[in-house]
Formats: C-alpha cells, sequence, structure tokens
C-alpha cells in the first residue's frame, strides 16, 4: 500500500473539515499524502439537521474527496476503517491493510456521547453523519405516516411528540424546523393530522439555550423558538428513555416515539492511542502545535484534540472554525519539521458563532457585534453556502433554500429506505449507525 | 381506515406513472381517491440510471406523492404493501389493515424478470427502483475502490469489467453512461486505475440494440456505443453467473463482479388475482377499457396490463407513454361508470421513442421522422426535464446536467451507505431489493 516515492509519507485520517484543510495546505510540498476515511465524501455537518428534516437532499451538503483532490498530484484516497495505530512502528492498521506513515494526523472529530446509558444510545437518535440524518428523517416521516393510520388524539401523538435532548445549534436548529413543518407542512401534507397533536420540545440541563452564546443571543433564540411553538425546558436532567416515554429528574415524563439526542460528544479515538493522553471528553491531549503528547510524528486536530493550556483550560470549542485553523497550521507545521525549520503554536481566532432558528430567525455573535433576526439569518446563510465544498452543491442549496423560502414547504420530505426503529433493541444500533 | 363519505371510493395501487394520471382525472369529482404505494414518493424510472452512475441525486428524480396532490381535496395517501386483494368482497388487503374500495385501479408495475434463474437472481443488479439504482452506484463505486487497492492487471479487471444484459434503453444507456465514466473520469479520480483496465460489455440475445427502434435508429445507437469503446454482443443468451464469471451459450467466459440485468420486465400482480387472468410476462388481461376480464370495478393500467386484441397480439409496450394514456382514461371511465355514461376504449397514440448514449449522441424515432446525435440528445433532454415531477427537480436536474456538460466529470459519485455485495447469497436479495 506504501507509495514507493524518496518522500516523506503523510497519512490523514478523517476528511472532515481538519483533514482536508491538512491535506490543502501540502499540495506541491515534497511529501506524498494518503488521506482514508470511511466515507468516500466529506460531511458539511452544520446542515445535516436540513437533511434530517428533508428541506435538502443528503448528496448536496456532500463531496467526493477524491474529487475535491483529483488535481492534486501527491494526493491518495482510500476508503478505510482505521482498527488501530502502532506508535512504535509507525503504522496504521486499517480494513484495508497495514498502512506505514512518516507524519500521522489524526482527525476523526467525535461522535454522539450517550454519557454511558445504554438504553438511551439503544433509543434516541443521533445526528452526526449522513447515513445518521437520513435515518432521523426516516423515522421522523415514518412517525407522521403512522400517526396518520391512528384515530384518537392519545394514539396519535406518541408518535408526533419531538424531544430534542441538548439545546446548542444542532438542538435549536432542529427544533425550529420541526416547529416550521408543524406549522406550515402538517397539515397540508397530512390531511388527518391537526398542528395540535404535534409537539416539539427542547431540553437542557443547563439554564440557557447556545450555551456558547451571549446572554443576548441566547434570550434571542429562546424567544423565537417560544414563538413558534417550541416548549423549551431548561434545568432538566434526562433520567431514562425506553423508546415509548421519555423521564426527567424530578419526576416529570412525556410519552414520545422521537428523542433526537444532541447534547454531547466524544471523541473518535483510534485503539493504540495510550490512556494517559485522553483528556476529558475523550479527547486526546496534544502540544501546543497540535501533536500528541509525546510524540515527534503524530498530530491529533479538531474535535478529536484537547490543547489544555492556561489560556483554555478545557481545550478549544468543538466547532468548524478550531478544526479548519488546526489543519491548516499542522498542514505547515509538517513541512516546517521535514525543512527542519521551527514550527508555530496554535491561536485560535474566534470569528463568532451564528445559529439558525427559522425563516428570517437567527442569532450572530460576532465579536463584540451582536445581532439577531433577518440580517443574521441572511449572514448565516452566506456563511453556510460559501463554506459548502463544490460549486454546484452552492448552487443546489442556493435554490433549495430561495424554493424553500417562496413555497414556505420545506423540500421533498422522502423516505427512500425505510427505516426499521422496532429492530434497534435487537441490532444494538448498527442500523441507526455510519452504514 | 375507510373514508366516511357518501362518494364510491377509488383505490389506486401504485404511484407510478399511470396511478398518478389515475388520481388527477379524479380531481374534483364526485369520488374519494385513495392512492397506496410502498413508498411516499413517486420515481421517475428514466433516469435511474443516472442515479445509478452517480450523475444525479436519487432525491432529483423522486418526489413525495403527498406533496403532489396536497391541493387535491378528496385525495388520501398511505404506505402500505398490498399483500393480496379480496374481489369478491372489494377489499384490498394491507400491512395497515383491510381497505375497503368501489373501484380499484392496479398500477403496481413492473419489476426485474431474471426468467426464473436463481443463481443470476442472486448475483446480477436489477435497476427498477430508487434503493436499487443507489445499490447499483454503491456496488460500482466500491469496485473502483477494490479495484485501485490491486497491483496486477489481473487482479483489477474484474471489478473494472461491466456486463450490461439486456439492450434495451435501459442497456444502453447505462452502457454509455459507463463508458463516460471510464473515458472522462476513471483516471483523472482514481490515478492507481488506468482506462485499459475497464471494459463494459452490453450483451443481448437479439440481433440489435434497442430492439423495438427503427433498424436506422438502432444501427446508429450500436455505432455510439462502439465509438465509445463499449463491447456489444449481439445474438448471445446468458447461460450462468456465480458472482465470478459469467458464461454464455456457446462457452465464452467474462470474469466480471458487476453484471447488470435488464434484459426483461414482469408485472407484480397482487395475491388474489386468479391465474385464468394472466398473460405472457405476468401480466394481467385486461378488456378494452382496462378492466380485469370478468370485473365490473377493478382496472389494471401500465406495466401490469396486457391489452390483448388483434391489434396488439401481445400487449402495448411497457413504457411511460402506455401507462400515462391508460390512467388518463381509466380516470374518465371511472367517472363515466359512475354517472352510467358508456364508457371509451383504449387507443393508444404512440408519440415515438428516444434514447440516449452520452454527450450530444441520441436516437430519436418520432413516427416516420427519425435523426440521431446532438439534435436528438437536446430533444432527450427536453422531454425528460418537462416530464418529470416538481419544478424544483426540473431546475436541479438541469443544472447537474449543466454542470455534468461543462466538467465533464458526471456528478458526485458518493457511496452514503456501504453496499454489501458479499450479503448477497445469504440475504436472498432482501438487500438489493426494495430497503
Amino acid at each position: 500500500m506504501a507509495q514507493k516515492s524518496k518522500f516523506p509519507q503523510v497519512v490523514i485520517i478523517g476528511g472532515g473539515f481538519a483533514g482536508l484543510e491538512v491535506a490543502k495546505q501540502l499540495a506541491d510540498q515534497p511529501v506524498d499524502v494518503l488521506m482514508l476515511d470511511k466515507h468516500n465524501y466529506h460531511t458539511f455537518q452544520p446542515l445535516l439537521y436540513q437533511v434530517a428534516t428533508g428541506s435538502l437532499e443528503s448528496e448536496s451538503i456532500a463531496f467526493s474527496l477524491r474529487k475535491n483532490f483529483s488535481g492534486q498530484k501527491n494526493f491518495r484516497f482510500r476508503i478505510a476503517e482505521v482498527s488501530g495505530i502502532d506508535l512504535e512502528e509507525n503504522i496504521v492498521k486499517t480494513d484495508v491493510g497495514d498502512i506505514a506513515y512518516d507524519y500521522l494526523v489524526i482527525a476523526t472529530g467525535s461522535t454522539t456521547n450517550f454519557f454511558g446509558n445504554k438504553e438511551i444510545e439503544q433509543y434516541a437518535m443521533p445526528m452526526k453523519s449522513i447515513p445518521e440524518a437520513l435515518n432521523l428523517r426516516y423515522l421522523i416521516l415514518q412517525n407522521l405516516e403512522e400517526a396518520s393510520l391512528k384515530t384518537t388524539k392519545e394514539e396519535k401523538e406518541p408518535y408526533l411528540t419531538f424531544v430534542l435532548v441538548g439545546a446548542g445549534p444542532t438542538g435549536v436548529e432542529l427544533a425550529g424546523a420541526l416547529a416550521e413543518l408543524r406549522n406550515h407542512i402538517l397539515e397540508r401534507d397530512y390531511p388527518e393530522l391537526g398542528k395540535e397533536h404535534m409537539k416539539v420540545y427542547l431540553v437542557d440541563f443547563l439554564p440557557k439555550v447556545l450555551g456558547p452564546f451571549s446572554d443576548e443571543g441566547s434570550a434571542a433564540a429562546k424567544k423565537f423558538l417560544t414563538g413558534m411553538g417550541v416548549e423549551v425546558l431548561l434545568n432538566v436532567k434526562v433520567e431514562s428513555y425506553d423508546g415509548e416515554e421519555i423521564k426527567f429528574e424530578g419526576g416529570k415524563t412525556i410519552k414520545t416515539r422521537n428523542v433526537i439526542w444532541s447534547a454531547g460528544v466524544m471523541g473518535v479515538v483510534p485503539d493504540g492511542i495510550s490512556k494517559d493522553v485522553i483528556e476529558r471528553g475523550n479527547r486526546i491531549s496534544v502540544d501546543s502545535i497540535n501533536r500528541i503528547k509525546g510524540s515527534e510524528n503524530v498530530f491529533a486536530i479538531g474535535d478529536v484534540a484537547a490543547m489544555i493550556s492556561d489560556e483554555t483550560p478545557k481545550g478549544h470549542p468543538g466547532v468548524a472554525q478550531v478544526a479548519i485553523q488546526q489543519g491548516m497550521l499542522a498542514g505547515k507545521n509538517i513541512i516546517r519539521l521535514i525543512k527542519g525549520e521551527p514550527t508555530e503554536p496554535f491561536k485560535y481566532n474566534d470569528k463568532g458563532s451564528l445559529a439558525t432558528i427559522g425563516r428570517n430567525k437567527a442569532i450572530a455573535d460576532l465579536g463584540k457585534i451582536k445581532f439577531q433576526g433577518f440580517f443574521a439569518w441572511l449572514i448565516w446563510m452566506f456563511v453556510h453556502l460559501v463554506s459548502l465544498l463544490g460549486f454546484r452543491n452552492k448552487v443546489i442549496v442556493f435554490i433549495n433554500w430561495i424554493g424553500n423560502y417562496l413555497a414556505n414547504n420545506g423540500g421533498s420530505r422522502l423516505i427512500i429506505r425505510r427505516f426499521k426503529r422496532e429492530e434497534l433493541p435487537k441490532k444494538d444500533r448498527q442500523l441507526a449507525k455510519a452504514d
């Protein structure tokens, strides 16, 4: 598998925001680049929730990794599942064979954290990948179909009750999209159902929505959500969910077939990394240039890395901006190491945060400049469009957004493959997971 | 489930070209319409091959049935699998309960016919639905990935050899698309592979490609295909395929991991229809207004119907135009029957045939007017665009076609879910079938 070449081989695990930037920086440099990913595409995670609610096609937020780098001569790609890393021998073990590296970049990102609650993990839906977002879409749509077969309010309600656990950007954006589904689409597409049957709850154990945002932005988001009919439950901790009923500490319960879990993430750490360098949130502890502590040639960047320092005692936030900036710097520093030049430490340039709640409603916290509403919504759309990989994806997402805006009908809502929720307990989440 | 209403209930099984037209004709008429389909969308089958080769997203050739009829007050929809029909009791049995009808329209279409060869059915890929087209795409792309891991020509070739059995429009269009993949994309996306490793065979037991077309059109199609590097094997019958090697009568064999079967179709007939009214190709024998022979209130239309007469001794061809025209007439005749007016017999208005082979290459047989090449290709695109359901689908497909034409890169080629071919023999085709 290894390239026969006089150049050092840089292996990048993961084609997310972080991995992409490393590979880009290494173009036209005296290295061979090999990227591994279990999918053959990059996923634009910020728009996954629109795939889940059916307003965007899955393929318009994904982009072929081979195609993206087809002009880069020193780039190779493999679909591969990494089973482990041998840091002594400088080898990555995968389902397509062992791969030797001179420099390794671990950019494996994060996955949903159920905090060890197996029951919740079994019944609640995560949304961190395109297959997961599609499974969620199919579950939502199938439950609308199920509800339309029932006759009484009591029978219908569990299928039409949505509980979103975790009020970060994912939970907030999904709550807004589901509220729009109820307010504008439900009765038009499902004449058997009424708005009054559908409920959307947004739940968090923190006292505010959009935790890391400014108080002003957070308050505005809550106001937008309640205005659209979302019930926001704060300071509330989930105790259990058995697929039928979610229980909260203090005794409150809600009957629901739809629990969506975005309450936490954890790093995806390959086998072979010592437990000694694992920090809170299952992240790999790295030095100031994102090298794994104790290693000379292995980097961890993006969501899977924790750069703990006096300035950042909890590491950096798990957002695209951090991943992109760490990827760019890691690429540059690998070249510097090869050339024997001094490396540069990472310094995060926080450009601010954006979140959207629905039509004409978004929150912008751009440093000291904070605003909410229509203009923030335009900025949100612009920033997401320019960040999407691929000109055609940009055009297609843009057309979909214009179409959704004008027709107010939220996209196509297709169940391409039926999702068998009842198989979940048996199949140990395999079904809901990646493939 | 049955509507409480004073109007007769018309149940339509299937939301394909035929079923759609029936429902449309019944708008604003004194009937209640209930459509059943196992998917919640209409599939535009003529473009399935572009989904299979990754140039179109699956959702841009599908359209939500609920959304399509959301403005039609007397229309209801159910996702349902029909298990049988009780013609005595006027009941359709489904996985969501028994459904009573006053008039029934069977518009269940056709599925791939493997002519009883279980081994071929197990290993060859069909392409009659969106899930099947996606499975085929994933298989093709995964085999390109597999080939890129192999080192010798002998190891690579079975993964890069494509045998299309059946040289009707589906086989011809797929052969053209695969030839373009080889000629323009393969080496760009897969630097490990060379054009010389990839082979596309188009096989038919008839002496010509595009059997029902004019000799002129058929000859032009063959010339286009061979010019693009497709090996066209005519007068050849497949004997067996074990997943590794396809054998033809006479002894010729080809080592291939990709056999795509479009050599025949057969009607999808629900249980409860007497064997006495089943014609060749598993189609239901109907009278001149598409009623099942011997029934007063049950119609069969489109691919599942065989209207045998002196004029049409084999019934009508299984094409969209027949389905659309029979659907329109069935809708009108149901109203006439209800009103006690005389019905009108079906008369097929053949508007001609179109098939495309690739960029600037198509065949048009429009009655006495026959032409091939660039202008036929423009007509092909125009006809397919206007026939697609949904304004947004038209725009998105159009943009994709322009993009593919300008960049000559054939779309996005994503493997959203991995397809486990090795599970095929064990899973009895469940995996490759609908879900």
